[in-house]
């Protein structure tokens, strides 16, 4: 977290969505930095699609590095579930390192360890390029136990073949469960693995599933018509609400469709963060229908 | 009415759309009211419903009783058409008997009286329970010439059973037109029952329909498809459509349509009023199309 | 171009989009003009059709006649396209005239010269109705390679007779080809005619295709389906994009297609004018979907 | 009143203000008009001054003349004052006449006759000058009990030759009370002559008063230091809040201050109309403090 | 705290300005409460004074009585300072008991306890009446070792005697200290007694000062000419400020500034929250200008 | 300029400006940049002083070097005057060198060039230190005809060392004249140097003057009152006053209060571009009030 205006307008953010941070504070010198990421946004509209770019120069959080944190404080009163993302871990050569620094040490405090895959090319490309990727996702990975990803994320990301399906609809499920036995062989510890399936009729319509394979069981949630806001943090909104259910201690079913409920919500507010409640999340999950409540 | 800024603005409103108002006034204390209601109302989008509550608390219309308005005065000049509707019905002890005293003030003068059911469980639960609701609506609708409502106000307002009808379309009007015989059996004196349909896509698309059972024949609007930005207001804006065409001496599948069109064009605009001009409303009711206008 | 605050508002329009502007200059009063003409519009939504009208009175763009320009100097760099239509054509007995001596000069420069009918009858019967309409445009359509309109256009403006053709879909080309006999039997020296095609299933939902005749051959452009803000300027944003790719030497078939996409992509923006970059109707043209771009 | 989008507005503000309208309507044809009055206007801030001008091309005020109105029926409920300006007198030939025309059936209903000069050089250029302008408006004070207008309407719109008087401060009411007499002179029937008296010091900073002849005496509102949002109707709320006072029956230097507190306030309202209350006018007149009233 | 969407947004604002809450939950009914106070507030504008009232109907912080915090588990962790103020002990017969309760465990706790008189007579008319205030607010007082109010709070709430001090400025001090011998001699435990001074030009012109006195030794802040733009909360930025440098260890001098440089700050925000950061409160307080910061 | 949607949108208010603008075009990679400068500015308010912060990081114009633009090309149509200023040469090692090159392509073309030394100390600190500045801003300065800067800049930026004044008024002029003496003795090329000068009484309140020195005749602005929105700008508007002036062939004391009536006007509008037009700095620069314009 950077000292500066920026920085505490986040903050704020943080505060206000109940999280409890745990920052390194790093001073801005007024003109070059270090900054807070900027992400912009344009969330398109009908054939014209969204578009999403950064100004992620000399980011704050690109510094971070194993040893800034103390884990043992921040572990102290106990850890049940600790999550990151392959877009941290894409940031620099000391990420990747931390977050596998942090695995280690929720593992040592007996938490879940969940890994988000978001394979991103282009922030690979600045510093790694895809063998890089490849490379330190792979050992990442060797920590996780609930693994959040695409199809593409796991090509691309953990370097998985997937099988050659030709014409098939973006909704089904085969080539992503096919997928699992590679990952699994390669990472026998992964005891879930989980994405959202989407197809893009237009910017603002998409049908919207999810499917997760957890404990050598298959999962899939139902399929519904969204009408999309802005789509960025559907899956982040997917990943959180998986991830509440299994923490709530909801049946393996019952929490994918949490997580596909939260990410359809998250579709219907501007921005990647999410305004919904537990009770509309909880009430689309059970087949909630659009209905006026009053 | 009451006498401070909010007042001011409603009775801004009031004016603006041309209407007469004749109101009992209260004054504010600064701190606990005589207040005017206030509706929160969140319109919603896609899978993700419109929420709608209040602060009714010390509301002034709620004190409202019998006595409180000269209605010789009222109907001085000729009355043409009384109408109210379930919501004031359910404020308060008084504000049914004043709903009952005003359609037989309205009746002497000459005026056919109407009655929109808006059967809405959680203001009869503050006061009275849906047995006092049952009997408060009865005893109003003894005076009613036409009456607006679902089937489900039909059912809970009214005590009328509908018929177990089960795997049904909700745009199938059979249900509707098999409970107006029950209807008609305990209330001779209405002559005209009618209700919109719709079938809820997702918060923002509906199909929109509407029937009407008037002097002994059915009635059936068309169906059509709307995008709809707040749905809040859509049944009102049928009722003011469906008077409107019958005072205007439209013949009585003019007038649903005029309602129904209306009850349409009101689900375009934001909030629960509306903004549609009459000549919008005809070109729509006449099978107008969206083209441009120019 | 007046010279008041609204004039150089739209000066400062013109300049941000990159367009170098000749313009006659026009002293405003402070009161009654000559003024900038000023066009409402209600983008609409639904089943609520768009609305759009004008306060064209004493508008300068009217009073333009020949002789106003110095078409030499104009031209002295190198024509490569003219372009006009009937919007300005209509204005007054002198802007139609000022169109052919633009057109003539545009000739004898090597220009292509285009020309969209735009038949827009509210503004004929100002001044001249429908006959001189008629007169008028075919005097324009002598000078003009390239021509823009739908069936309506050819038949209103260019009195144009269309074969009986009933309970065809909106989007049969069928009609629209063939009327182009008869026009390049009237007009031998067109080389090219071409229209968008467009079904308004709601304000806010079209589907959308273009066809085009270009040097005896046929095109049409795939057909998809728009979710439309505002459909204003859709059919100015095709002669755009059909304009710049045959400019840019583009073969007649991407040529349509870019004038579709371009077209399609401008109904997704408020207002009549365009924000899409060429990236993006190359993107569409070439069957871009609307994936994030990230 | 033109029957088209922009007329209907502004009948909604006028029912909004609670004022009873008599409106002669006509047809907007689409494109040239009648058109209702644009007036574009830019408060300016600090030295920047505020910008004022209009389209007023084919205003549909402008066609209004003697024989528009039935002022039998208008003033059949009886009529206590009629008010015009000099604005609507520059319009046209027939507006100065129409107003003569009413004026004249106010006083056969017995009601106060007030003009305000409101003298705009441009308007008058227009079609007439400032001879007819002289000649119109001093018809027009022929039948004025109540006249409102500064030293400049004074000398430019009824022809009065104001005493040499230099060096004097903008808010010295010398000037002004010295040039009464000789417009009692020329126009006896007047009983009083009012205006307001500011000194500019920035877009944003007034030092304002108001002075009134009524019936002989002389009256001096207090001066206070205006913040200014929008100095547009300033002048206009000074005379309507004379004319509440005076219709009110406050004695004439309490009416004095009302209109000088109602013009205050409507200075820190954008917009040249008042959302300012009776209450709010009434305590600023009696040296209400801008202490917070809670 | 209540459990609705009001509730929630008012628990996410303090988060985020970084308070730990100690909330009793209420459940609303959906219709009548128990509600969130709503308070309006006009901000007002140079001659135009602000407005502010309230709908605290059914409020739930006036439910909150002794016996509802568990005060033992609240200062578990130590407690330093313990505030509370006039406007809650205004709103029930129990509010002011719950805040009697509250100080004496915080005394128990070792914190400091302080109160803002904020009298106001609204409030208390609804219930109690003056007499009431006066009994409560002694009671209260007799627990109090830091208290904040003006003149008027001392001589209404405190029921303590002002010297008749007649055309001195509002920003003259004697009256104020003329007064602390009274309330130290009535309430002897009393440390210290601090207000804001400010006189008002217009709604956004104040001139600002603030005196205090501390352990027997009186302290004036320096007096600025305030721009304002909401002028609510000044009083409780001034008790904030002023805390904040006691509890930081400032000498008495020196907290009594950032008291004062905090509510002037305030006021340069709309809303009566802060925005201000300890950075800019201790700038302004050490004679910060308002010179650019880059 | 970077070919990405930043630089689109700021090309598009280069173009709009009526700027012809020479670029050197850069590739975003969509995540590092390189990228065009941000600048956070808040206006402040009142005695809350305006902050201004940049991100600066990876800056494409600070990659500008000598040999990135054809000066040959650029000043092939004649070239009247150059100006550039010490933000851009402080940006890098390489942009003070491209002033130089670009000041000696222009000195060679027949143009004056100026300079604005608008010292930034931050921005030195970050590669270059005060030294540095020193060094490379005389170096530029050696090809300066018109200097324009405060005593500030003239100390900190040129190494002038003031005169002890102590206690004198912010507009006090001698100080400035005083350092002339100096400046031309180390640069006797220099024909002019001017400076704003301003005392701030509140963020939004300053008195506003200027000095320039032109050809060994000092001339002094008058001193007026500023209402303040944005004081970003207010210097560069002085010095684009000033030269338009000089360009315009105006007398030297008009063009130097042609330059004050811009840059006042400048602080009047958000942000720190101009929106004055010609008319109104003439205006205002001729002794224009803020009396309304209609």
């Amino acid at each position: 977290m950077v000292n500066y205006p920026i920085g505490d307008l986040i903050a704020e953010r943080v505060r206000a969505m109940g999280v409890r941070p745990f920052y390194k504070k790093f001073d801005h010198d007024g003109v070059q930095g270090p900054n807070m990421a900027t992400v912009y946004s344009d969330q398109g509209l009908g054939v014209r699609a969204p578009v999403v770019f950064y100004n992620r120069c000399n980011e704050a959080a690109a510094r971070l590095r194993p040893g800034d944190f103390d884990w043992k404080a921040i572990t102290a009163g106990g850890l049940r579930w600790f999550h990151s993302g392959g877009i941290f871990a894409a940031l620099s050569e000391t990420t990747g390192e931390l977050i596998i620094e942090g695995m280690k040490a929720a593992k040592r405090a007996g938490a879940v360890v969940s890994f988000d895959l978001n394979f991103r090319e282009k922030l690979w490309n600045v510093w790694g390029g895809q063998q890089t990727a490849v490379s330190v996702i792979g050992r990442i990975v060797e920590n996780v136990d609930v693994l959040v990803g695409n199809e593409e994320d796991l090509q691309k990301g953990l370097g998985v073949k997937g099988p050659e399906v030709s014409g098939k609809s973006k909704l089904d499920t085969s080539a992503f469960f096919g997928m699992i036995a590679e990952v699994v062989a390669k990472h026998p510890q992964v005891k879930a693995v989980a994405t959202t399936l989407r197809e893009v009729h237009s910017t603002n319509r998409h049908s919207w599933s999810a499917v997760a394979w957890i404990d050598g069981q298959s999962y899939t949630a139902p399929t519904c018509e969204l009408d999309v806001v802005d789509r960025v943090g559907g899956g982040d909104g997917f990943a959180a609400g998986l991830i509440y259910g299994l923490l709530a201690g909801e049946a393996p079913e019952q929490a994918v469709r949490l997580g596909w409920a939260h990410g359809a919500l998250l579709t219907t507010f501007p921005g990647d963060t999410t305004m919904a409640s537990v009770d509309q999340v909880r009430a689309l999950a059970q087949g909630g229908s659009a209905r006026i409540q009053r």
